[in-house]
């Protein structure tokens, strides 16, 4: 804890905000009793936990309390959603999500696909984005479900998932909607109620509650079995005694996250460009491995062509900065983002590849010290490439363009 | 906060303790990483998950960490090895349990019925015992599993686990043998390496460790698929970011657990019995709803005869005593619970039921006010009863018996 930490990995996880940690503290030594008891002590954590369902009802912009349900983590949300509903609805097989989902969900698909399920994997472009038109041609009477992210988690590339949730019921008004909207939670404005969204996960350790909580979205009506049976919690949905001090962070980072949005969008926004235009500008074998658009105000994604990844968080780690090269999710897996490379990102940057992410704790002073240290590393790092002859000739490329 | 609270609802859940809450606590604000990043940051808190591995190990009785998965809850770890394994198991479609298992595993098993699964429910006799006799011939060549809980959660009553996977084994060896051991966790020495059971799960939240966190252990070499797929997380059996603050918690509560088992099974016990002896001696209407015998040691279920468990509940609340009818899993139910009619507990006491559950923070002060107070609440209740005729000859018996 002496070595100076600066953590850009935001996407993976957040520091819990310490509004958070106080508003859940009395609830396990204190206030500990089970909400399900018949007594004052059950009682009133019962009543807190409706206040923190509240403020994530507004936080994810939810018509009613009973449109939230509180989860584990934004896997089993989407475990659940997926599951649930399909489990719910059998006779309709067919699935459509993006090659560029989170594990949690690309593995669940994978994993259905040996019960019989046919699922169409959209590609997206160099920028990232999905093709609209696919979308619409694949949508069929047997679709049960069109299951898309709301932000990507390694490129922060947003997709339309309002106008994409409103095609899909043009086009079959049975079909499902699910939203993984795990990286969009404290990042972007949530309004489900006026979407045509069905489902919606989020997880409140990506926006400073703790690990181990999330919440699903389910539009009223909407019909899904629990993954997890046993007790009436969560209205039937969910078995298991509620986790009472994660819910009660939730509900208090939900309201922080509502009210730091406008940070996010402002201050975030401009030391993320910052960062990210100073490694552009100042390392040569750097490019971007999305469009500048429609992203999250939090998340860069740069390739170094010609490098390995690991070797710039190597780096990285040494002087106290935390990054990634991909999802934690699948960390200590050798295999190249399946993001980027249904984004084309050509093989010469693909194993260069470092996810930058910002949160509201980020200073203008990390970036600055980050923006310093990024091309001493890269040009150490270059030195090491079996590609010095391609090196040179990028290098002299960018020289002759700037 | 102001009013005095004796807490004898242990069996729903029990307070954090304190040195847990410390334990945890760095992992909110300051030790935050996602333990799937690549830098020391994350490596540190890898590390400490290890740690509170080991403690939930030596707390099973596992023979190594690799038996060991955190899940969310215990309802999370019965749903993981009943359809987890069955799911890995497809051919196999026999189920045997019994009528008293917590709602989290008979209800699991109503769901499998409708899935083409056969449920042997053992009944059990007027202490709670099941017959041994029964589960021999239960068990068929086509029979999965055998589900059973180590200590019933309304009554205490513990079963003999080792006893029946040993008998289930010899019967048919691929049949697999679950045990659900949360009412046993803290209060009872486990040792699942020295006995057959292939499965076993606990809750933390039962032994001092926060709610939200639980485990399962499964026997090296056993079969399941997991029921949250996604990431690679505990070796791909429980997709989502690892609950880093509430495993170590749970780390902690374990290894308080293995040093508080003692004065579970002394200080605890005695006063539990001087509770139960004391009721049962001054409240003429008074039963206890099992056997004296195997029991967990901080368990009484007392029936009262001819009058409303609600209505003693509400009276012990004004006092700020909080107990419980049965499973805070079940509460809001008006159902009389499905053990004590499954132990044939007469009707005239069915709906009188009291379960009082203690624990290490139970004082000795808080018994004897209980004690104090209960003949004064019943005395009042009873006033109440249509049934008049009825309590005065209960009355004139147990005054010629004593």
């Amino acid at each position: 804890m002496d070595k100076r930490l600066i953590y850009l990995d935001n996407n993976a996880t957040t520091k819990v905000d310490e509004k958070v940690v106080e508003a859940m503290l009395p609830y396990f030594s204190q206030e500990y009793a089970n909400p399900g008891g018949m007594y004052d002590f059950a009682g009133r954590v019962g009543a807190k936990i409706k206040e923190a369902r509240e403020a994530v009802k507004e936080f994810m912009g939810a018509n009613n309390q009973k449109e939230i349900y509180f989860t584990g983590s934004g896997s089993e949300g989407a475990n659940t959603a997926i599951r649930g509903f399909l489990n719910a609805t059998p006779g309709k097989k067919h699935i459509i999500t993006t090659k560029v989902e989170h594990p949690c969900v690309l593995n669940t698909y994978k994993d259905l696909e040996k019960s019989g399920h046919k699922v169409t994997y959209l590609g997206v472009d160099a920028d990232g984005n999905i093709n609209l038109r696919e979308l619409e041609t694949s949508v069929k009477p047997e679709t049960a479900l069109v299951s898309i992210m709301a932000a990507n988690n390694e490129t922060g590339i947003i997709f339309p998932y309002e106008k994409i949730a409103e095609t899909v019921k043009q086009i079959n008004p049975e079909t499902k909607v699910f939203v993984d909207a795990v990286q969009a939670a404290g990042k972007i404005k949530m309004d489900f109620k006026n979407t045509k969204v069905d489902f919606a996960a989020i997880s409140g350790h990506k926006f400073h509650a703790p690990k181990g909580i999330g919440a699903l979205y389910v539009k009223g009506g909407t019909l899904f079995s629990p993954i997890i049976t046993g007790g009436h919690q969560e209205r039937g949905k969910r078995a298991g005694t509620e986790n009472t001090a994660s819910i009660i962070a939730m509900g208090k980072a939900a309201e922080l996250a509502i009210d730091g949005l406008k940070e996010e969008l402002t201050r975030v926004k401009k030391l993320r460009d910052k960062l990210e235009q100073n490694i552009l500008k100042n390392v040569f074998n750097a490019r971007l491995n999305s469009s500048t658009g429609n992203r999250v105000p939090n998340t860069t994604n740069i390739g170094f062509e010609y490098i390995e990844g690991e070797l710039i968080l190597l780096y990285l780690n040494e002087l106290g900065i935390c990054a990634s090269s991909g999802s934690a999710c699948t960390s200590g897996s050798l295999d190249p983002s399946h993001v980027l490379r249904a984004m084309g990102v050509p093989f010469t940057a693909l194993h260069g590849s470092i996810r930058l992410s910002l949160s509201r704790y980020t200073t203008e002073e990390e970036i600055e010290y980050t923006c310093k240290v990024f091309p001493e590393i890269t040009d150490k790092i270059n030195k090491l490439s079996p590609f010095q002859k391609e090196l040179a000739e990028l290098k002299s490329i960018k020289e002759h363009h700037t």
